[in-house]
């Protein structure tokens, strides 16, 4: 930690402050610039009161030189992490892992179809809302129960593990027994106490990016999860509020490499919620793919243009296979197997 | 509803289209431009399928043209809505209504001591939280239930009604019971479970803006709250994401404006988190009142240098008497009585 | 300035950063954290090398702890600079200095009529573009030289000055000749060429905010102006761009209060361009006073609906007159006179 | 175009809207809604005079229909727009073209150097900066003319063109005589002076987006160029300003895509700046070349450690060189070829 003080401090306020860095239990260092002075902090600055500090008379500004995130902070976790999932795949390491299905489970037929067609294409695991965040209280809220019901099923005739969107703490007995990848969506990122029940559960947890969160709250969010006890996060990026309005959001692919390089975490990356145009999708999964991403979560719709949620955004079982075929020689460029 | 086709589209695309429309219960006007042409629905188009529309062949764009909030509309309801609440303020209408308070509670000593404080410098309501979200699980949370606690005696002194964020809809009972207005952060307010629960208890709501939530989301959250049943919904304007870093939040007062025009809920501004930095506080909150703004909500706390939260962003007892003394006369040059 | 050094950084790494600071000629004071090494500059870090300190092995960061703009830095011209117009009238210091006229001159009638107007309401100057920016080559894009033409007739008349945006070099004479105060427009402000000769001329420069510039990249194009030699440099808040849409940028009233506070230029505040409906000029022109603008400039029009540049954020002679008499009382409250 | 009247708007309100439409040439259809009345043109409405329709009362929205570029408009000219260079390559059709040098022309050896590395590993022009936009007066502006002159003779060793930017009118000249693709800058992207005298010139213009520029925005001051008289424009992707800090700008490769569907124009991507680090550089290469790039422009520098300008984000040439070995499969996999 450094803090900055102020132009024409005086000795008094700099000892004040050393003094609550001291208290804090860390032995100061003090440079004197040509115009500020400077105080940093020699050993474990956690423990100081960074905000008490910031107030005091005479100081200019706190800076932190280390990050928050320690659990998920790859300083601490060289390695990388992976996550196996039932059904023998697994999220992380030198694998392409590729999430498909529709946006909302809308019956039996529908659900099993897609499933077993992406299965064909090369899924490793079954995507599909059964509780759905609209943006209006008229919108089709999803199946509910029931939607969770028949992503059973499709898993029953498949084998694929099913990941499904947890929207309330009342759900999290259901999400438990039934689904094997609990999905946090973007809005609800920063819903903290969801992340502290998330902490105690016994499933992966697939972390998606908040509209218009920093790396650095993303990985906070992880933290939270991971604080509470569960190591197994996923971590997904689906773009990020911008001015530019021609796409739904702006997918931010530096982002995956900057996650990587600051944390252990698989990230996966889902361009169909970034871009919100289903042609689009191909060309923004590859480029993820070409990214680094450990892999990529994709809507697959037997019937987009009656589909009651996103058909804009979603591919075709055909398309969808079109983009695997796609995938595997450009994954293997940069060395990883779909 | 307008459908614009495609240029070159066909006759029986355009005939599919307008069938889709016709079934959705409207009359179609075709008007042809000089490169597409244009179908216009005629009567209400509340129950055309738009996303199936956009999806067919032929299609260029779909656009709306009226809004998708109703109980939050203006249209409907010309009339500001004006918010009672205990002790006999009220939010809306002709008074600028001045919630102040810590950010968090702390002590007994603090809350009943900055309540004191607030009410005789003239705010109508004592804000404090409880339960706080914080980006780091290993920040400071709130100190829980005791801090509601504290906040009854604080109102038992002073007879203010108190104001605090709920997180989870486990302590719905416990804010019901006990708090007068019920608070969704701005980290919340798409958290849709939350939203539906709030619809339906007998208190206020203050529902603060998302980081990066547009307005019209921003009232699509509202009417989550009015069509579970609850009419009483106050908005926050507390600063939107934007790339200035200057400010730990940009505040943005157009969209007081701007949601006075399109809805007849109260609104007001908290130029505390929307700035971050004690020494902006005065100067915005005059502005917000200048700008037509409902009321403020201020960060005050007896001692900020060593605040366990916020402490930047906290003016002193002192500071708050001395922006109430120059709200007065401002806020009486644009016709509001604090 | 600071340099943060990689967690297990070599001896030999910390010797070649601190070799480069020495040799850009400060002191180096060593500061060992928990995690990391830092390494503070003790004198001026003004000419030390920061990329290639920053691209060494074992360097995590390199921070600066001074601002990087001196003339347009507070700290070294404590005082407000004031800036005097022809006329008597003056920008900075306890006024509230309000521009008023038409986005684009049209004819000798309507700049005429208008100047006449906003002068009989209050106005110390007269703006006028005659050269537009447009983002269409299609639309109208300014009388030009005749624009200049008439607004000299307009200020013989009525003895106001006038303000006009350059978008060229090739213009320096005419306007140096002609136009009081020169205006470098949003998409100019880092057109450094043009800064560049800006500072070479005799005239007030009026720089507005880039649409999406920091306060410190506005100030470092300030500098450019100052750094050439033309001292007298007033800034313009006008919006900037954000992902809300409802309004045409978004106005960053927070912005004059920082700058106010890193800076000693007078700074306006351009409410018509930032919101881009006329129904919002009024309450936006009282809040930026409020905040504590030294002034205001307005789109004033005789005929907005027959404008043939933004005529929808324009406001009538009459508008403008009735925005004025409210700006009188209110100003006073922030203890400013218009 | 569409007109939207107001709710309980007057059939006299109407009528003036129909008046101005028809002046405008077009016939009228009217489209009544259960809420809004819509009138939408029948012909070519680009004589309408859409700021007076939208002022009138009555009216609530103008929307337009049809994208305001026309030259620049892929509906008008559906075949790709392939640019020849001097020296046999493209840019445009099946090939990736790769453009690689340093930020800043710093010595004769130096650019001499990193001509022949860059020519070695594939690259079909030279970039390099002789006139450069910095952000700070106080920063190396660049070698001016003997810059030019360098890359000139940098082009006589290798015979590859060279690519620069310019920063003044003043030096059209100069780069019309000396530079083969002359850029426009991101901060010039709406010099709309600067873009006028570039549509006379007899060069291929590299044309970079703005930092928070619109597709649409960007297409128009493409038209500018074009609506001069030169059809040889370039367009470049080189990232937009966010909320996010990580990187120095977010890359949005969906921009690539949304272009390359509203125009037949060429897009390359600039992967270093907009990343502004030197370790994304290959990822996001990479990245754009899958998304669907027509080109690449790279930053490589010699001795990135000691550059003059942006070294962080140089690659050295076997950086450089590893790049294009990774590339040319990956481009192969959709279909290109360096």
């Amino acid at each position: 930690m450094i803090v900055v003080m102020k132009n024409g401090c005086t000795q008094q306020q700099m000892n004040a402050a050393i003094r609550i860095m001291e208290e804090g239990g860390v032995k100061v260092m003090v440079s004197r610039g040509s115009e500020n002075t400077v105080l940093g902090a020699e050993g474990n600055a956690a423990n100081i009161d960074r905000e008490r500090l910031s107030l005091l008379p005479g100081v200019e500004r706190v800076m932190r030189v280390s990050e928050p995130y320690k659990l998920a902070n790859r300083k601490y976790h060289p390695d990388d992490t992976v996550i196996d999932l039932p059904g023998g795949a697994s999220v992380g390491g030198g694998r392409l892992a590729v999430f498909a299905g529709p946006c909302s489970v809308e019956s039996r037929e529908q659900i099993v179809g897609v499933a077993r067609a992406v299965q064909a294409a090369g899924a490793c695991a079954l995507r599909g809302g059964a509780f759905k965040p609209r943006t209006s209280p008229y919108a089709f809220q999803g199946m509910g129960t029931d939607g969770i019901r028949l992503l059973c099923e499709a898993r029953a005739e498949t084998g694929l593990p099913v990941v499904s969107e947890i929207l309330s703490t009342e759900d999290l007995d259901l999400f438990e027994e039934h689904v094997d990848i609990i999905q946090v969506g973007a809005r609800n990122m920063q819903n903290f106490d969801l992340l502290k029940h998330l902490g105690r559960v016994s499933k992966p947890i697939l972390l998606k990016r908040g509209l218009s969160s920093t790396i650095e709250e993303w990985l906070m969010s992880a933290e939270y999860i991971l604080a509470a006890g569960n190591p197994r996060v996923i971590l997904c990026e689906r773009g990020i509020r911008t001015f530019e309005t021609y796409t739904r959001n702006t997918l931010d692919l530096s982002a995956v490499l900057a996650v990587k390089r600051q944390s252990h975490l698989p990230v996966l990356v889902d361009p169909s919620h970034a871009c919100g145009h289903a042609w689009m999708v191909e060309r923004m999964a590859l480029a993820a793919a070409a990214a680094g991403a450990d892999g990529l979560i994709v809507e697959v719709h037997n019937d987009p243009a009656n589909a009651l949620c996103d058909g804009q955004q979603s591919l075709t079982p055909e398309q969808f296979a079109a983009l695997m075929a796609k995938l595997r020689p450009l994954a293997a460029c940069v060395g990883k197997a779909v």
